[in-house]
């Protein structure tokens, strides 16, 4: 790791261990970690019904019986529906998880070990949201998936669509006893042309297994977040996931070719990918096909990306994928001021131009969290992270004064190119004072150390206590004002509550991920949220911002959707999802406002 | 201009001029040019209606009367509804165009001056399609738009919503007596904002306009095709149009942040566009905001983007815009197979990588009525034309044997890298023998009379005779195939009929314009329209290509669409229509097969 020239804080001329810890400690705060451990209790009946139209807290597992949703009832499945099931699978026993005690669940496990199984299914990981599902299904084909929604369209029970259940916004997670149909089942990775570089993959790919198959193949996955080694690409599509390559590669409505999408009444559809049946199987002796221009009619694909699973199932996915760089460069860089970030972006765009991949930033506040919790098992990484927070001797009040941090990566064509470039980018800023340290790494170990520092922001801070969690978009001049604003309003609102303010994310998207700490308090208080909300909200909305950027609704934000989005704009929203979904089945009580 | 190293034909230092023309003359054909003289009979009567059942020649503008169409009868504009337009346009002199004689028209123009002044409303600039509408109306604003389109909804008046009028298809043509709304009145550039770089513009603004408007403050205006000088971005993103920098930079659905959209009855939506009321006026002291990233509920925009004005008219529009390149290199090569294109753009890929912007194929025929057509004013480009041309000294028959001809761009941030990277990529060429022969602009004049070589294969062609169009996506390895299949096929099955085939396109994509050309017959003739359509379509499909890449659908492909599509895809676009525009005013007859 090569540290290029210092001009005013830090001296080090490499990474030390700090041999303490003290940096994370922020106030005066217990920074315990604590595991949700939500049990789902299996007294099931045999036909439960639950109402949507009644309030309930976002983490509520309570069923209520035989109430009216909108003009229709869902209801949960019974034993008789799990028979349906068994006779459509071709794979009973691998595919259902159920607490519903027929003959056959009781032959593979215990009822404690399946209720066991259950709770990862059920909750997501953040232990915040947790539904009380009965009932989870693992189709292995597109056939099977179609089978199943026509079913519990044809019945009116509930579904949850999942993914690798990493969301933030508790969209995978069951409000009730929703049937889960999981995608972890239909995992195949078809093939990439070699001419376009368009990869097709089955929805349940795991991110990082995508990513390597098109490395190995010489292209890059144009999509990269923390959750890569467990979410799944049908996931990312339905939430429309940004991540740090948004800023080179665009969004997921831009790179995504083609979907197969299968309807909540059973239909299949295949949206620019040819050659695939109805029952999502590849014609014999040919490959699956998607364009890269297709202009035939509405481009209903786009409807799905970010839908999150309420108007259909996304099974199959096209992606056109770049070359695979063959250089890379990260630096991190340390400014005191917003403001100077500001040039450091002005400058990146004029030297770096083309081949900035990514431009991350995280606050003190985060990069301590990291460093308490993050860094244990690599001492290279703690040395590196220990400098980084050296840079400023001691922590300022208020939080504006304290440094931000900047990641910045390059990737390209020719290393020598991108060298030299990189080298000019970062001497214009030490030159011009622009940033007060900053670190280059020097080879692809120190790079992925980089990263593993940023990936941890979310982890990390999770481990800090209760995190109040927001992804929003802001002009980009106003990035860091909302967190400050809120921060101190709050100070003054809820002068009780101990609260730190944690800010990363992608700063050129204007993408902002806001995270309210109370230390040392884990469990989540529906009073504080509210409060945080209000503020963050507003401070968001005033500055005409959008209270969603990449992380999707779920059953965190849709109530909020009611309050700022144009009446107009609601009601053909709801039109939508009364077209595609007329009896509600499909994520019921997310996405939209329950009053649409 | 430098012409580098030569190893093969060509044996000049510099471009030289012909003298002749005779590479141009093809076969034994007259080759004049026809401008189409379409005039629109005045004889209006005073309520019309018409049927779109009825299966109509794409070009007819017969009417017919008060038959039904689907579950409606539309109906052309009278004298009444002419008043009431009056009443609600600020600028009623201006904004109206109509062959209607009330008394205020009669004040305005003769007859006879405003039936010739409908014309380039009701006829596209090839002259094939030609529509017979008595009333084109020209908003000035949101507002206006709303208030037309709620009086069309609610009396059941067709409606073609009409930009610059630059398609290909007849999009934005009339088939019987719709009301024309045209958005050449409303072309503010808002602005750009100078940290996220995205533009917000009326969606009559026209393309070179927000080109220059762009470059000035730095930025990229990230469309660019042939016909940017009367195009408007409102036309651009409503058929998806791809062009050029399709490949840098990625299609319309990529780069297009927020619309305004106005929809049949009326209502005006705000998709990802902030500080904009329901009447489409900025709200006081604040700038129109969208964000790059905006996850709250379906995308709506996406459905808009594409739709050919069939389910809303968008209003205004908003685009993230690069920075601006301050590195270009173009440079035109020449290669005697296809096998050989495919091994310029894989070199291409490694040596320019993420520089490249753009990789566009010529055919010879193309190049040959370029040169025979284009060039007469511009010596220095008929050099390079015969140049070019000579580089193959005879005619080989069949065509596949003829040479190809590639246009590729570099943008960049960093001249001397780019040159380096352009000097390596075009020495490898020539050491492996990949071209046969190849010139390098060298300066800013050079580089645009090489795009002006590529611009002119449009209307170069034209000039020829009639030319059947079609726009199309192919697996890039058989990109040249469908073509000379083509033209194999109907060398025997019409052999009393001379054709040429021409093919120019975005090569990476996989889009090919594929222009078969009648020399000295300018009229369309539909037996040998249809002839070439079915072996173009047969020979795409066969190869799982899309009959529209990025041309659109119109009333050219609309019932090919009915053919090649999915029924549960076929259903779900009638149903999204049916949802938006129930009374089916919005361009009526066209994009969808009527059969839906």
């Amino acid at each position: 790791m090569r540290q290029f020239q210092q001009k005013l804080f830090c001296s080090v001329p490499e990474w030390v261990a700090s041999g303490t810890r003290t940096l994370a400690r922020i106030g005066n705060n217990q920074l315990h970690y604590q595991v949700g451990k939500g049990r789902i209790a299996p007294d099931r009946g045999s036909c439960r019904r639950w109402i949507l139209s009644v309030p309930s807290s976002p983490s509520s597992h309570h069923e209520r019986d035989g109430i009216q949703c909108g003009s229709q009832v869902l209801r949960g499945p019974t034993l008789h529906d799990l028979a349906h099931f068994r006779s459509i699978l071709s794979r009973p026993d691998r595919s259902i998880i159920t607490t519903l005690t027929d003959e056959a669940s009781q032959r593979q496990l215990s009822s404690d070990s399946r209720a066991e199984e259950l709770v990862r299914y059920n909750q997501d990981w953040t232990g915040e949201y947790r539904g009380s599902s009965s009932l989870v299904l693992r189709p292995t084909n597109t056939s099977e998936v179609s089978s199943i929604l026509r079913y519990c369209h044809e019945n009116f029970i509930g579904v949850v669509p999942q993914g690798g259940n990493t969301g933030l916004c508790g969209g995978a997670t069951p409000l009730h006893d929703e049937v889960i149909i999981s995608l972890e089942g239909m995992n195949t990775i078809y093939g990439i042309d070699g001419q376009s570089g368009i990869l097709t993959c089955d929805a349940g790919a795991i991110l990082e297994n995508l990513h390597s198959f098109a490395n190995e193949r010489g292209y890059l996955f144009p999509l990269d977040i923390g959750a890569k080694g467990s979410c799944q690409i049908g996931g990312n599509v339905s939430t429309n996931a940004g991540g740090q390559y948004f800023f080179r590669f665009g969004g997921l409505h831009g790179t995504v070719m083609g979907l197969e999408v299968v309807l909540p009444d059973g239909r299949v559809m295949h949206l620019n990918m040819e050659n695939v049946d109805d029952y999502g199987t590849i014609q014999q002796s040919k490959r699956i096909a998607s364009h890269r221009k297709d202009n035939t009619g509405y481009d209903l694909k786009h409807l799905f990306i970010g839908a999150e699973g309420t108007i259909g199932m996304i099974t199959k996915v096209s992606i056109a994928c770049p070359a695979l760089p063959t250089s890379k460069n990260v630096s991190l860089l340390v400014c005191d001021s917003y403001c100077n970030v500001l040039t450091v972006l002005k400058t990146a765009k004029e030297e770096l131009g083309e081949i900035m991949s990514a431009f991350e930033l995280m606050d003190y506040n985060t990069l301590s969290f990291v460093f308490a919790h993050g860094f244990g098992g690599n001492e290279s990484g703690s040395r590196l992270l220990h400098d980084l927070l050296q840079s400023e001797s001691s922590i300022q009040e208020p939080e504006r004064l304290r440094p931000l941090y900047l990641l910045v990566e390059t990737q390209g064509s020719n290393s020598v190119d991108d060298a030299s470039k990189m080298d000019t980018f970062l001497t214009r800023l030490l030159d011009s004072e622009t940033i007060i340290n900053g670190f280059l790494a020097q080879d692809e170990r120190q790079l992925k150390e980089m990263w593993t520092i940023r990936e941890s922001c979310n982890p990390c801070v999770a481990q800090a206590g209760c995190v109040y969690k927001f992804d929003v978009s802001i002009p980009i001049e106003d990035y860091m004002e909302v967190a400050w604003e809120v921060k101190k309003e709050l100070s003054v609102s809820m002068k009780d509550v101990d609260l730190i303010a944690c800010v990363w994310g992608h700063v050129n998207d204007g993408n902002a991920h806001i995270n309210i700490v109370t230390p040392g308090r884990f469990k989540k208080e529906s009073a504080i949220d509210k409060n945080i909300e209000a503020a963050v909200f507003d401070s968001v909305l005033k500055r005409s911002g959008s209270i969603s950027a990449e992380h999707g609704l779920g059953q965190k934000k849709n109530e909020a959707l009611g309050r700022i989005k144009g009446e107009n704009v609601l009601d053909v929203m709801a039109q939508i999802k009364g077209l595609f979904d007329p009896h509600g089945i499909m994520n019921p009580g997310k996405y939209l406002p329950k009053k649409t």
